[in-house]
């Protein structure tokens, strides 16, 4: 049923390509979804996988074109010329065309426009270019079905055979009144089971979600995921019907926000992609190592302080790693947490300070365990009780502050609105490092001086 | 349009709570979605959340039931008795039924199963709760329509008629032939514009893409975005037609995965939400702290071996956080990027050996912009060239390191079926930062033996 690529099948299709032989290729592709055609391209030479794409059928083509991933996208249109895309977009919904297009430099877009057959298309996609990214009107396709509220089931089901001649799937007739306003929505297993002569305006459901052009992507696949829609219709201020948003769309916003978060955990500034280019790579990842440098110059500079005891007591400098290491975990752990809470919506009512205690719980019982075995190791291991009661209370005292940190940064950052995401990564562990390794060497010397 | 919780409606509703106004208190909620209702609970306290459930109206109650998270959903069940609970479970989708009886302690089940009213929902119940959990079976509903491919377009819509009754959102009409083996879908809209007299298995729709109840939901929710499916229908292994999995279900599994893969990464082992009690927090985080500190004891011992020079040279211990830090840095970068590209599918055709070397490139590039920065800013600040010296060429060292760790780490775990996310946490932190202290310290040794 599902298609699984197999290094014989590959081999075929390199011949064929290498071959030129659009025939061949076709029928042995003919079977596929676009979205496994896709997942070839992958798994070929750059120069391979642009010949192929040029061997394909014109409808394939599009298909495929939109379930490849940016870049390769973007290195396939720059070997067409503006009346091939052109061609292709004619094919394709709008919001994907709009999608595409946008993609393009800026000079060839107006050119690729104009070329445009179909002009109702043509304007959509101009219509829809002018939606800034990241908001609903940018994720919205025009394609729809809308009836009058004051038709009747059998005049609506002629607009819908009408309609549906550009609509591939349809999700949901629309009903609005002489104005295009969004009135409400009817379902097709109402339109079925009911008297022809009905009037839609006595059968339509009135309870209906929509979103405005202007509010931000997040909040379209918050409210998609919350109220379990397929389908979203969008409106203007006015609450005119403008177009409507598919959860397949949303589904990659929420695998996007996913990912970007992680990226955001993990250091990196921008989004980028393991194919991005090395530089690109570069940069997106320096700032946040510059960051943790920073972090390390300055404990640098408080160990300083402490270079007569080191020169003392050498085995002060054993456990710099295990306070540094220790603090970063569990400041990660907690963040990661409160993050997700936060995500989540779960932490709606909570206080600051309940949170915070709550933490401050979980890091004693773990900084209790954690000390407590470090305690036994050193007083088996070393000789020196001072180095191994500094190490235990160091540590216990590491990982309240920790948690307490990766608490309460996630927390205000969240309530000046800057993303929590940012607060889980580099940031709380470079923080807990410089702590740390304060607390470690100010306990040491109280501990030498008294034990 | 959409609803905002305000303070002010929040204490008119503590007044209705407090008062056990029951009519009040339904026709305040009664305009808002239960996903707004069950957003209410969380903002009251326990006792006032656990007495609104009571004073709701029955098909309200049963909606919000669904929609509040596992820990108090299950507080409030343990409240009701098991004819009660019956009574909710037998107005829920079959998906959702099977999911809250999972829920209940295993004594009650049975119980509560035997007083279900509607017979056929309690086999279609009990049917369903014999799937393992990750499975397609377990995300399936039973509800759905199936008409035969002998049937004309008119009988069928008049099928359809009968078998909505129970089926609250109709997404797709599947076919299927006289041992109920799925042969394919019909859309709707070609229902509406067909012919009634036509025969469906003229005009049904024979590429349709299904899955087994046997497979994992990784898999499912991979097949519904690839193709980006509304709904999917699931077979068992003679192929014969069960049951349906829709999007809603399947954004919840995405958002869940999503949801592991951060507290994979960030050192927490089971899947722990906020509200989850001390102690489940606490163990869920112990394992990986421990591991860390293992990490910490080992680093230790490597540096007892270069005590005497500590003694010697005490500026050598300034630099362990920095050197430390900066390599789990690079590392957590490099393995986000490989864990990414996993999950994306876009790492598909390519080999360990390119991977490794593009991200030894960037390792190069910002090891270079780091050792550089470092080198300057020791050679103003300190007079031991010595110490500058080996700061930086153990940086540009440690940074190469850590890159092919993030990078061979994930991929390696991946081709032994490990999940990959594992490695971009504490793993990769902990075993960069043993490496990097080595690496200093033998560095640091051969430096002064030679400046």
């Amino acid at each position: 049923m599902q298609f699984e690529l197999t290094s014989e099948y590959l081999e075929l299709l390199k011949k064929d390509i290498a071959n030129f032989d659009k025939k061949a290729l076709n029928s042995r592709l003919s079977e596929l979804h676009a979205a496994d055609i896709a997942e070839i391209f992958y798994n070929l030479e750059r120069e391979e996988s642009k010949q192929l794409y040029r061997l394909l059928d014109d409808e394939t083509a599009s298909e495929v074109l939109l379930e490849l991933q940016e870049e390769l996208r973007e290195e396939i249109l720059a070997s067409l010329t503006s009346k091939e895309i052109a061609g292709q977009i004619d094919q394709m919904d709008s919001d994907d065309a709009a999608d595409v297009i946008n993609e393009l430099p800026e000079n060839i877009q107006e050119e690729v426009l104009s070329q445009i057959e179909d002009e109702s298309q043509a304007s959509d996609i101009a219509d829809l270019l002018n939606y800034e990214e990241g908001t609903a009107g940018s994720l919205m396709a025009k394609e729809l079905v809308a009836v009058y509220a004051h038709d009747s089931v059998s005049a609506c089901i002629e607009e819908i055979r009408r309609q549906t001649t550009d609509v591939k799937v349809m999700y949901a007739v629309y009903v609005v009144d002489e104005n295009d306003k969004l009135l409400g929505l009817l379902s097709l297993r109402t339109l079925l089971v009911s008297d022809p002569d009905a009037k839609i305006g006595s059968i339509y459901d009135a309870e209906v979600i929509s979103v405005q052009t202007s509010q931000p992507t997040a909040e379209v696949s918050e409210i998609m995921e919350k109220y379990d829609l397929v389908v979203l219709p969008v409106v203007d201020e006015t609450g005119r019907l403008l177009g409507r948003i598919t959860i397949d769309d949303v589904v990659d916003v929420i695998r996007e926000e996913a990912e970007k978060d992680i990226q955001r955990m993990s250091g990196i500034t921008d989004t980028v992609a393991e194919r991005d280019s090395l530089w690109r790579l570069s940069r997106a990842r320096i700032p946040w190592l510059l960051v943790g440098m920073g972090g390390g110059i300055i404990a640098s500079r408080i160990i300083g302080v402490y270079e007569g005891q080191i020169k003392i007591q050498p085995e002060m400098a054993f456990f710099i790693p295990l306070i540094g290491a220790t603090g970063g975990n569990v400041g990660v752990q907690s963040s990661a947490i409160i993050v997700q809470g936060l995500a989540n919506n779960t932490l709606l009512g909570d206080k600051i300070a309940g949170r915070l205690l709550k933490e401050l719980g979980v890091g004693c019982i773990n900084g209790l365990i954690c000390s407590g075995l470090i305690l036994g190791y050193n007083l088996i291991i070393s000789d020196s009780v001072s180095l191994a009661a500094t190490v235990s209370v160091a540590l216990m005292t590491v990982i309240l502050f920790a948690s307490f940190l990766g608490t309460f940064v996630p927390l205000t950052m969240n309530r000046f609105k800057i993303n929590p995401a940012l607060a889980t990564g580099p940031f709380v562990t470079t923080l807990n490092d410089i702590i740390g390794i304060t607390i470690y060497f100010m306990v040491g010397r109280m501990m030498y001086n008294h034990i």
